[in-house]
């Protein structure tokens, strides 16, 4: 098999071999493990879930120095970044154990027996259960929070699920180290073995997502890996849900009256959210509508002067620096797009991409133009009247986010945009910029194709859902059910014959949450 | 365009023309009024909803005598099953309409901002919005309750979506009236033009679920039928979620305490289950395992007992009718199932088909043999203790419904049996019969491929959810925020800064529930 290795973002060296990757019999054995592990969990009780990850959490705090030095040699995203990723990632952890905890994820319904007008009813009793083994795929731009230890992983351990996660090729001995931590938890408290296994390189992922006891698949990246993984997953015999998260443009309009008021706060702001983490974030805007005039004018200046401001900064790896710079190159050549500034490039080396800012006007506008293009660039399109401004953005791809500037009294803008800009996002940030995805109960971090499937979220406690199916019961005997089903249980949120019966005490979730861009 | 014609099940002959085939050009003038009234439905509350989904019900009652006398003429069901079946469809659209109007299936999230332990938040308001225009294909087993004015279409209009219906071939003058007695319904409430369209004939359809105005796709049929539409969502541009109720053969499970304690009441009942309105519902049960030895062959025999003194019945239409036969054939000259009764066949005419009972012993038991055969028919597989049945369940398709009986005290059955149903199943019946669906909060009706996608419901409460998908606000003003999500409203049940709050009175939803089978 070929080895693993372990490059320096920076120097493009390989700073250790992690090993091999990990063979078809090995993958076979894991899934199995990992389907063996699924059935004894259920002896297992949402207590215990929850104190299985937070102890994960534990683990990987206690090797914060190891993890920091690693990730950020793999990534280049450097320590202080880092850092901050591992205490989202743990405090992420924490979040989804008081979610199992509070327990009303579980969505637990009881319909007594009886006469109804429809005639007599069976005792019927439903609950969300975890949906089996899930396949996590890390992301190369969040070795910790969307990896091995991240949003997926977590949300399928809180649902009750066994996770295999797929080491990215980028950052494979932080992938190592966050699984032996999480690892070493599980062992400690005694989970099945199988609880958390780990593959690496290309084919075990795409022998993952066809082993039979996979039953789900987590996926954030790029639009054409997830869909060869989709094709993958359409040849199996029986289908199973594909959570990806694929790919966004974000779009942000500035309205007529949000220039004219604050033309320099929102120029600057949209350079910032453009280059943070060097625009490896899936919600960086990607293409901004702004006025044509002096106002709009005014916020391309003072977007230009940041934009030229910045230094040129390492990428994640040699692919997405190449990606980057192909990107920037098809932009202006084959599309004819004006560039209006650059990054710094003076002392520079040739190969370290610099940020870009280029500019259309709405009628130049293409389809090319807006696909996701990863790393510090942005498109700026300028519109005249609200008309012409509607119909781009019914024509644009589906995002993750959408941003929308206005005059302070919101009178420069209708219900019609608004709407429009609804049904292109999972979340629509008024007046602010989109980078920054809080990890809490009411995120929405989704959207449609490509973004996600729409249905769901991958970031928040609601994330959970994405692993649990729905199960009923109809006559059973009180020991064969869930606690959560039992009659005597009464300390979770639960609906009793159509009504929503919440206990006198139910713990408070804590709130506290990350901000950090994705 | 070819002609759509109304058939009697009964004689075969054409006893109306209903129209002709939509034509694509009509598709898709159907598909963007859909479109352009789903935007405008966004004005409208929860409570003009309720009234609209209401007001169908009405309608649709109005007609009662019209509705039954069609569709018993085009489904050979009988008068009164239909009747039973539209009051069950009246009964289900006026669920949703309390589901809508207690609001909780929005989700409603707010997370205040705030300095949390992870650094300042945002105002994030998060609920489960409409997906867009729906496209619901009718079955042909349930003409009104699955069909035009069935569940899917219920939940989708609850959720906030507009319709376009496909109309089964089977039913097209059935599907015409319900489409009109809505229509009806929809105009006098003042609901946008196009809030609920019809399409007719299969290249309609086709066109249905490649439309880019379609958001969503509710389809009960053959796997066939759905793998074909599947492949059609595929290809589009921008995938979008499909809802399959595609085949199920809802494995029986007798223990050998239960074959003890009962036998002669599991053999009548399971008969009975099978034969019920022709063994044409998509939870009849399809294989039942029953001991070897003396008190599983008194099973058998109460079941061949009634499967004897049933006559032969028409059946849904001549399609059904030959795949039934030759359904009948291959598995008793391919697979070499030994046949233990047939219904009565004295008098009956050659192409009328009569119920079967088939057997063969756990050793012989293929793959081939656990397909579902819609109608009349199931095989019991006689199986030597728990180990070999346990291992034979693990091979199972994914079904609706799994049924186990039990002896009393529960003793003869062990946990991985139920775990190991419980996974191959989307409900467990105890100590009945899996045919009678009750409409209700606590109804799952799922399961994994082929029984439907696994994560979702088509019948019951919360099977708007399919419709749904959810979207945060980042820092909107009040007053561009849905009702739901505003700081004045306290009438509907939220989760505030991660504490679930129920208002003091919560309008119960009302309970009645249909039995019916499906």
């Amino acid at each position: 098999m070929a080895e693993v290795e372990s490059v320096d973002a920076r120097t493009g060296n390989v700073r250790a071999l992690v090993g091999v990757e990990t063979s078809p019999q090995q993958v076979d054995a894991i899934c199995l493990l990992a389907h063996e592990a699924f059935r004894k969990l259920h002896k297992r009780d949402r207590s215990w879930r929850a104190k299985l990850i937070r102890g994960m959490a534990d683990s990987l705090a206690a090797r914060r120095e190891d993890i920091v030095a690693i990730a950020d040699a793999e990534t280049g995203l450097g320590a202080d970044r880092i850092d901050g990723e591992l205490t989202r990632t743990c405090f992420q952890l924490r979040m989804f154990a008081g979610v199992v905890e509070e327990g009303s994820f579980v969505e637990a319904i009881i319909d007594h027996s009886g006469d109804t007008a429809m005639g007599p009813r069976p005792d019927l009793r439903r609950m969300l259960v975890p949906i089996g083994p899930v396949a996590v795929f890390g992301a190369s731009n969040f070795p910790l929070a969307f990896s091995v230890p991240g949003g997926d992983t977590a949300a399928a351990l809180a649902a009750g699920c066994t996770v295999v996660v797929k080491a990215h090729e980028s950052h494979p001995d932080t992938s190592r180290l966050c699984h032996a931590a999480m690892q070493e938890a599980a062992e400690r408290l005694g989970a099945p073995k199988g609880t958390i296994g780990i593959v690496y390189g290309r084919p075990a992922g795409s022998q993952l997502v066809q082993h039979p006891s996979v039953s789900a698949v987590g996926f954030t990246g790029s639009v054409q890996g997830g869909r060869a993984l989709m094709a993958l997953i359409e040849q199996r015999t029986q289908p199973i849900p594909f959570y990806g998260e694929l790919g966004s443009v974000n779009p942000l309009v500035v309205s007529e009256g949000a220039a004219a008021e604050r033309a320099e706060e929102i120029g600057r702001g949209l350079a910032s959210s453009v280059t943070l983490g060097a625009g490896q974030f899936c919600t960086k805007p990607g293409v901004a509508f702004v006025p044509s005039g002096a106002d709009g004018d005014r916020v391309v200046s003072a977007a230009a002067e940041v934009i030229e401001s910045q230094p040129g900064t390492v990428m994640l790896n040699a692919g997405i620096t190449k990606s980057f710079a192909q990107g920037v190159n098809t932009l202006i050549r084959q599309h004819v797009v004006r560039r209006v500034a650059s990054g710094q490039m003076d002392g520079v080396a040739e190969d370290i991409p610099v940020a870009q800012l280029l500019e259309v006007h709405l009628d130049e506008l293409t389809e090319g133009m807006v696909e996701e293009c990863f790393g510090p660039i942005a498109i700026v399109v300028r519109y005249d009247g609200g008309a012409h401004l509607l119909a781009a953005i019914d024509k644009l791809p589906h995002s993750l986010t959408a941003t929308l500037h206005t005059a302070a009294d919101l009178t420069d803008v209708d219900e019609s945009l608004r709407v429009a800009l609804e049904s292109r996002c999972g979340r629509l940030v008024y007046n602010g910029f989109p980078t920054g995805v809080a990890v809490s109960w009411a995120q929405n971090h989704g959207g449609g194709w490509p973004a996600s499937n729409s249905l769901h979220t991958s970031v928040g406690a609601t994330a959970v859902r994405r692993f649990q199916r729905p199960l009923a019961w109809q006559n059973a005997p009180q020991e064969v059910l869930p606690v959560e089903l039992r009659d005597e249980t009464t300390d979770i949120i639960r609906r009793i014959d159509g009504t929503l019966q919440v206990p006198a005490v139910i713990a408070q979730l804590a709130q506290p949450d990350p901000r950090e861009g994705t």
